[in-house]
C-alpha cells in the first residue's frame, strides 16, 4: 500500500517528451510503487485542447497511485505546492536561429516558472530541466527562485550517460549492465566530455576492456555528442522515448542511495569543484544518499580530459554571459 | 538477476502504440524484471528509416534486461522463435471507408502475420492483437496459424476495461483501484458491453455504490463506447499511451495469477460458453493461474445484459461473415 503521497508538476505535458514522460510517472514506475502521485501539467494555452486528451488517457490507464490531475496554462497553478518541478518544456531551435537567441526565448520562460516555483512550490521542491538548453534553463530558473536552494536544481545529463554506455558496451560486446560510472561533465550539448577514463565495463576499465584509445578519444566522443542530431535524421523527431526514460532515470539516481563506489552524471550548481566557476549548472559525478547529493572529488583528469572540460566550461560561461540581464548581475 | 528470456515480436513498431509500448517492454515493466528481453519489431518496408531511429532510442535507454532488438519488414524474421507476438500494427478506418473494406484490408494482414506466426514462432507462442478491428483481426490469425493452439490468440479489451473502471470511480468519488470485476462482454466496438451489474466499488456492487441505474445503462455505458472517438476529439490523435498500457495490463493479467474472486477482460476464442459461437474472439470475464486461463462460469445476465450481449455477439458474426474469404469454410 502507498505510504507517501506527492505533488509532481511537468511543464510542455503535451509534448512528445512529455507524453512519454506521464504514464511513467502515473504508472509508478519512477517514484516506487509507495508513492501515490497529484500530476500538474502546465501547457500553453494553446495546447491546453490536446492536453485534455493526454489528460482523458492518463484516466483512462486506471493507474491505482494516480490520485488527480491537474491542466492548466498558469504555473502558478501548476507549481503550487509542488514536491518535484519537471521542466520539460522549452522552445526548440528553428533553422536560422541563432544560439543567443535561442537562449534568450528560453531565459524569459525559465524565469517566470522559476519566480513562480519559488513563491508555488514546497520550499523542498526539487527541479529537473529537461528542457534544451537545459544547463542554463536551469541555471536561469535557479537565479529567479530565490525562496529555493540552490541544490535543488538539476538540469538532465543522464541520456547522454544512458548513450554513452550503450556505446561502450556495444564496441565492448559486453552488456549495458556492466558498464559503470561513464561520467558526463559539462553542458549538455556537443562539447559534453563523455569520461570513459573513468568508466569501467564489466570491473575494468573502459580502455581496457576496449583497447582502442583513439576509437574512445574520438569516434566515441563524437557519437554521444551528436546522438541527439542523429536520432533526429532517422526518426524525423527528436528523442522522446529515451529521453523520457532519462528524466526517471535521473529522478531515480537522486531518490535512491547511490550503490557503493559508483556515481552518476547530474548538472548542479557548481560549488567551484574541478576548477568550475560556481554557481553554473555543470554536469559532475554525483552520489546520492536518497535524499542529498554531493559531487565526488578527486577524479584526475589527463590534459586530453582537462582541455575538454575546459571547453564545456567555456561554453557554459558564454551562455551565462549571453543570459545575463535574466539573472542581474 | 535475470533469470528468464523471451523473445518478444512487435507489429506496427514505429506507429503511436508501438512506439509507447516498446519502452515499457524493454524496461521490464511488463514481463517483469527477471525476464530479460529480445525484441523483434516488424513494420512496413517505408517505415524502415523511422524504425531505425526507435532502435536507436531503445539503446539510448540502456536497459539491462533489454538483450537485442531486430528491425525488419519480413514477418518470418520478425516471428521467429517467438515468445510473445504483439500484434499493434493494423489499417485505420480513413474516411469514406466502409468497416468490410476495413476488415478485408486487415483480413489479408493478420492472414499473413498468422501463417508466419504459425511457421515461425515457438509452438507455445502467445499473441496478443492490439490493432483494430482486434477481434476479427485476432480471429483470421488464429485462423491462419494451424501450429498455434487457439487458446494462444487474445483481443485486447483491456482499454475499454481500464476506461470503463475509470468513469466508474469518478461517478463513485472512489479510488480507481477500488473497483474490481468491471468486465468488457464481446467485440472491442462500439457494441461493446461493460457489465456493471458485475462489477463492485469498494466491494459493495457498483449499482449500490452509484445509485443511479439509468446513468448506469446509458451515459456510462455510451461513454465507454465512444471514449476512443473522444479522446481523438481532444488530441487529434488516437489513444496510444493508454493503449500501450492496456496491452501493458493485459500481458501482466495473463502472466499473473489472478487473485481469489476477482476475473478481467479479454476476448478469447469462444468455446461456446454463454451461447456465443464457437471460434469467434469474444471477450468475457478471465482468470489465469499465470500460464493458463478460463473463462468464468455461471454469471447471470438480466434481460438488458442479455440484449447487449447478443447485439455485439450479433456484430462479430457479421464480421465473421464479411472475412469469411481468409479463413474458407
Amino acid at each position: 500500500m502507498a505510504d507517501k503521497r506527492i505533488k509532481v508538476a511537468v511543464t510542455g505535458a503535451a509534448g512528445h517528451i512529455g507524453y512519454a514522460l506521464l504514464f511513467r510517472l502515473a504508472s509508478g514506475e519512477i517514484f516506487g510503487a509507495q508513492t501515490e502521485m497529484d500530476l500538474s501539467l502546465l501547457e500553453l494555452e494553446s495546447a491546453l485542447p490536446p492536453l485534455k486528451g493526454v489528460g482523458m488517457e492518463l484516466e483512462d490507464c486506471a493507474y491505482p497511485l494516480l490520485r488527480s490531475v491537474v491542466q492548466t496554462a498558469d504555473p502558478d497553478i501548476a507549481f503550487k505546492d509542488a514536491d518535484w518541478a519537471l521542466l520539460v518544456g522549452s522552445v526548440p531551435r528553428k533553422a536560422g536561429m541563432e544560439r543567443r537567441d535561442l537562449l534568450k526565448i528560453n531565459g524569459a520562460i525559465f524565469t517566470v516558472q522559476g519566480k513562480s516555483i519559488s513563491e508555488n512550490a514546497k520550499p523542498t521542491c526539487k527541479v529537473l530541466v529537461i528542457g534544451n538548453p537545459c544547463n542554463t534553463n536551469a541555471y536561469i530558473a535557479k537565479a529567479a527562485a530565490k525562496n529555493i536552494p540552490a541544490k535543488n536544481f538539476f538540469a538532465m545529463t543522464m541520456l547522454d550517460q544512458n548513450r554513452a554506455c550503450a556505446q561502450l558496451a556495444q564496441k565492448a560486446k559486453a552488456n549495458v549492465c556492466e558498464v559503470k560510472n561513464l561520467v558526463i561533465w559539462g553542458n549538455h550539448s556537443t562539447t559534453q566530455y563523455p569520461d570513459f577514463y573513468h568508466a569501467t565495463i564489466g570491473g575494468r576499465p573502459a580502455a581496457q576492456a576496449i583497447v582502442d584509445e583513439m576509437w574512445l578519444k574520438t569516434t566515441f566522443i563524437e557519437t554521444v555528442q551528436k546522438r541527439g542530431a542523429e536520432v533526429i535524421k532517422a526518426r524525423g523527431l527528436s528523442s522522446a522515448g529515451s529521453a523520457a526514460n532519462a528524466a526517471g532515470d535521473a529522478v531515480k539516481r537522486l531518490i535512491t542511495p547511490t550503490p557503493q563506489g559508483e556515481f552518476f552524471s547530474m548538472a548542479v550548481s557548481s560549488d567551484g569543484s574541478y576548477g568550475i566557476g560556481e554557481g553554473l549548472m555543470f554536469s559532475y559525478p554525483i552520489r546520492s544518499d536518497g535524499k542529498s547529493w554531493e559531487i565526488v572529488q578527486g577524479i584526475g583528469h589527463n590534459e586530453f580530459a582537462q582541455a575538454k572540460i575546459d571547453a564545456t566550461s567555456q561554453e557554459l560561461l558564454s551562455e551565462k554571459e549571453a543570459v545575463q540581464e535574466f539573472v542581474g548581475r
